[in-house]
């Protein structure tokens, strides 16, 4: 019951925070759209901070499901995989009108006053590029990607082109940016 | 004398903006730092959001100042202009620390809860576009690009691959990622 209180005061904020942003969003407007005491707010969480870090992790959980769901397919080629893990990414922007990622949104916004999210951000960054640069490693073996790339890089480099155009998504309402970005990516890096 | 008092609003506003984006930063904490009265404020700004939308003027003076510095240097091949252009501002970034991009960090936070800023910021993108497309649409007339490329998409695509880049330079405080996404752009695009 407790934690299905805090699974809820998770989700609720994560739907608000994307939509919002962090200074935009008061615990007590998160309580009257959630129905739950303040009392049982801070039984769970230290602080407003310690919230939004724990939103992040939770966000991260659906991440790591969708990268397990989709480079694990080893019915797809390689790069495939890799593809289809945007393309998901994309459809799940779409049930929630094309508002970006928490991930963008949050490091913007925070990371020039806030050491604990700056680095929580990046580390999530960090942690997807290495499971797409595993993936990409897996390409060369297949001879889908050339020898000599740095898996690594291109990894990095598919994150942030993404989140840029994750945010150009959220000022259009619009996943033509999206589309255009991973059709230039991987024609691009294709052996 | 007003002007110069507006002027210093703008500037140490534009600062003030980048790092700590737009809720952190209060007027009180603006006057302070600028020494200015809260009337004179007033006096030239309707609201803090009149005031943000200013600062993103000011803020588009510069690019299209840098804008008109690079596309216009006949010295240099078309393609060049456009690389300098965005190393150019990477070095801008440098002064500042590697905070990023205003556009993206203001485009990013606000764009979910004011039609003001979302729509304000996506005009700002599409005039750096615009602009950027006609120096592609002078690469192809070159040979430096295929007669084929859609230099609106190209010109959007570059951009948006910039501004995650940027996010990124921001997390990690290091300009690393400007650089890979350029080389990679300019690698994928050369005809």
């Amino acid at each position: 019951m407790a934690n299905d209180t805090k699974q809820l005061l998770l989700e609720q904020g994560m739907a608000m925070l994307l939509r919002q942003g962090y200074h935009d969003l008061g615990v007590a407007q998160l309580l009257e759209a959630t129905s739950i005491p303040k009392g049982s707010f801070y039984h769970h969480f230290k602080s407003k901070e310690d919230f939004g870090l724990q939103v992040i992790d939770r966000y991260m959980e659906e991440v790591h499901g969708g990268l397990d769901h989709c480079l694990g397919d080893q019915t797809l080629p390689p790069l495939q995989r890799v593809r289809r893990f945007f393309e998901m990414t994309e459809e799940k922007y779409r049930g929630e009108g094309y508002l970006g990622c928490l991930l963008g949104g949050l490091g913007q916004e925070l990371s020039g006053i806030s050491e604990a999210f700056r680095k929580k951000v990046e580390w999530c960054f960090s942690e997807i590029a290495r499971r797409i640069a595993c993936c990409l490693d897996e390409a060369i073996e297949r001879g889908e990607l050339s020898a000599n790339t740095d898996t690594h890089t291109m990894a990095q480099l598919l994150i942030n082109c993404w989140e840029g155009a994750a945010l150009r998504t959220r000022l259009q309402r619009d996943p033509a940016p999206l589309r255009q970005m991973l059709d230039f990516y991987f024609r691009s890096t294709s052996a």
